[in-house]
């Protein structure tokens, strides 16, 4: 990859070259046209589709095909539980939902409370990744997938069910394949150089396509996993990959809970939020004066950013507001509170719905249509 | 180690030097103070003992000075389930049975589905290995273990209870140390790399010390263990080993799947039996007139070293046999013909007790006292 930046996934630094990373990982760009059957297929569009928020993928168009014919497919996502989330974390799950509302499918969700303990660095106990995975459930469930259709589950607790899937995908992974993809090395712990085929399995929970939203930088899993599916009898997964929301201190890297100033939490109270948003790196200039006569630069300005990924839909307003961002007549603090209004209520919304989750998180979890039957199944 | 044999867990080859390996994988022997003190602890002595079949340990003398202070101990061993038993497997779960009698303490057995289908050589599906987890399960409980006081298990099937703890012990041990004590390389497969954490698991059941009974060819795995249980809180185990009994074929090596005509199944036929013991390897001499001049040599006769290593249990009797034979007394189809008595007995017996134990494999797996309490618990 090109020095200037570097995705793994583990590791986001640099300003991100996306059309670069598309070339570099191997996936395809989404075209108009596959973007345009997709909002066809759906009823609907969703502007993380139409901002190419979600940018790039690997065999949407088959995912497209089986649905058009009947056969139909299934949603994967997950999320590694090594502390609270925060917005960049949960608005790929509100669009994996949007995914589930307009297709009627599937969606397994993976909390890998194992990977996070394995990760030596994160100095987690396993007993806290745990805490985190069940904390982290609570805020997934607040995203309101359908109860009978979603299973969301931690490892170490459906190892069982998965242990002999994992170990046939194992059987087929080297450790010198796991070092040229992931950068394992001699001192890789043996749990962590195993855990690859852990994440690979419930892209198998079903003998039909799976399609994992996903931030591009867990692409690493799915090229492995591509490179097996067919040998065990499943399919290839499809993926379709979004970029990663600005961290507020700036359009470099991602957000990271080692800098919990990139970061809105979804706990965090509104004096901290209004603070932190305030403080976020700008696109204007230096004094307001010199901001009316020259304008703004949307571009960086994370205010904007975040409207433009997730917070304002409405593309007529967005339109307006970088427009009057650039001529210099919305200031970099006027955009910041507009953004403020937007994510309280989002976090308020949320925050309301969490609660009610909390009554809910047993049929995701155990006694939901799905999840019982996921149960009563062990994967081979 | 000296390039004239070779013992790792997955091969014996050449004619093993127990001294000399003693050295290498420095374990201590058994002297003449510890048994005569095992023996006095038992209350009685056991010829796998005062030959020296089990003929090096480490921390045994430790196990003795926690059991006579009233702390207790506990005993695991296992097996690999790639296929049918044959009496080379069976012996140490005989003398462990016999440790359990003696000391009333608790004996868990762990089937290794997991790590026989990761081992890619054996071309074992899951499937199968599952299927011998069973099979095997069966000659094992025919032993006759304390239903209460024995659990057996398939790694496949308790891997949930386990897997908490297996994250531990994995991120303890990184590849390179993997690669040092196993010979693993980067073909290896990463469930075959991860596999030591799982065998080592079972020797942290219990916060006491862990006594295993094995050949000496599994050391390696407690090696590793007991670089690594006291961070996480537990004992350093301790293990008593065994030479291997000698295959039909000669003194060489230990007796081998692939070669079927170096062992007897426990499930074999009497003609089979009979022919296989009748083509052993020998130590007399070319013609009966030369044998009963010069005599032959019990050393490396298998049928009394057999005799030596289990099916004679009489000291006074197997004197004389050695003697006689040494003398040209016995000829070497005679040794052979006692040799044979034997062991259809034996065979026939176990495979009796086989029957019954079909009655009594759910107590040992499932619903005894230990395996109630054990499916109740999740190792963390």
């Amino acid at each position: 990859m090109d020095d200037e930046f570097v995705v793994t996934p583990w590791k986001v630094e640099g300003k991100v070259d996306y059309a670069k990373l598309i070339e570099h990982f191997g996936t395809s760009p989404i075209d108009d046209e596959l973007l345009n059957r997709l909002i066809k297929d759906a009823g609907e569009e969703h502007h993380l589709l139409t901002r190419r928020i979600f940018f790039s993928h690997r065999d949407l168009d088959k995912v497209l095909d089986d649905w058009e014919s009947g056969k139909g497919f299934f949603l994967y996502t997950g999320r590694g539980p090594s502390g609270p989330m925060h917005i960049g974390h949960i608005i790929p799950f509100y669009f994996t939902k949007w995914l589930q509302d307009r297709f009627k499918v599937n969606v397994y969700i993976q909390l890998t409370d194992d990977e996070k303990f394995l990760e030596e660095e994160r100095r987690l106990t396993l007993e806290e990744a745990r805490k985190w995975a069940r904390d982290n459930a609570l805020d997934i469930a607040a995203v309101g997938f359908d109860p009978d259709k979603t299973f969301i589950f931690q490892d170490t607790e459906y190892i069982k069910n998965m242990y002999p899937l994992a170990l046939k995908v194992a059987r087929k992974i080297n450790f010198s394949w796991v070092r040229a993809v992931f950068g394992f090395d001699m001192q890789t712990n043996i749990g962590m150089s195993f855990y690859p085929a852990i994440q690979v399995v419930p892209s198998l929970f079903e003998r039909k396509r799976c399609l994992i939203p996903c931030a591009i930088d867990q692409d690493p899993y799915w090229r492995i996993q591509r490179d097996i599916a067919e040998s065990l009898g499943f399919y290839k997964t499809a993926a379709i990959h979004s970029k990663f929301l600005p961290p507020l201190t700036g359009p470099i890297g991602k957000m990271s809970a080692s800098k919990p100033e990139s970061a809105i939490y979804l706990h965090e109270d509104e004096k901290s939020i209004r603070k932190k948003i305030w403080k976020a790196y700008s696109g204007g200039q230096p004094t307001a004066e010199l901001h009316r006569k020259l304008g703004g630069n949307p571009e960086i300005d994370v205010a904007f950013q975040w409207l433009y990924f997730f917070f304002e839909p409405d593309d007529r307003k967005l339109k307006k507001l970088e427009e009057d961002y650039r001529a210099g007549k919305i200031l970099s603090g006027e955009m910041k509170l507009i953004l403020t209004e937007k994510v309280l209520k989002f976090i308020e919304e949320h925050r309301a719905r969490r609660e009610e989750a909390k009554e809910l998180l047993h049929l995701y979890m155990y006694d939901g249509e799905l999840a019982r039957e996921m149960w009563r199944k062990v994967h081979e």
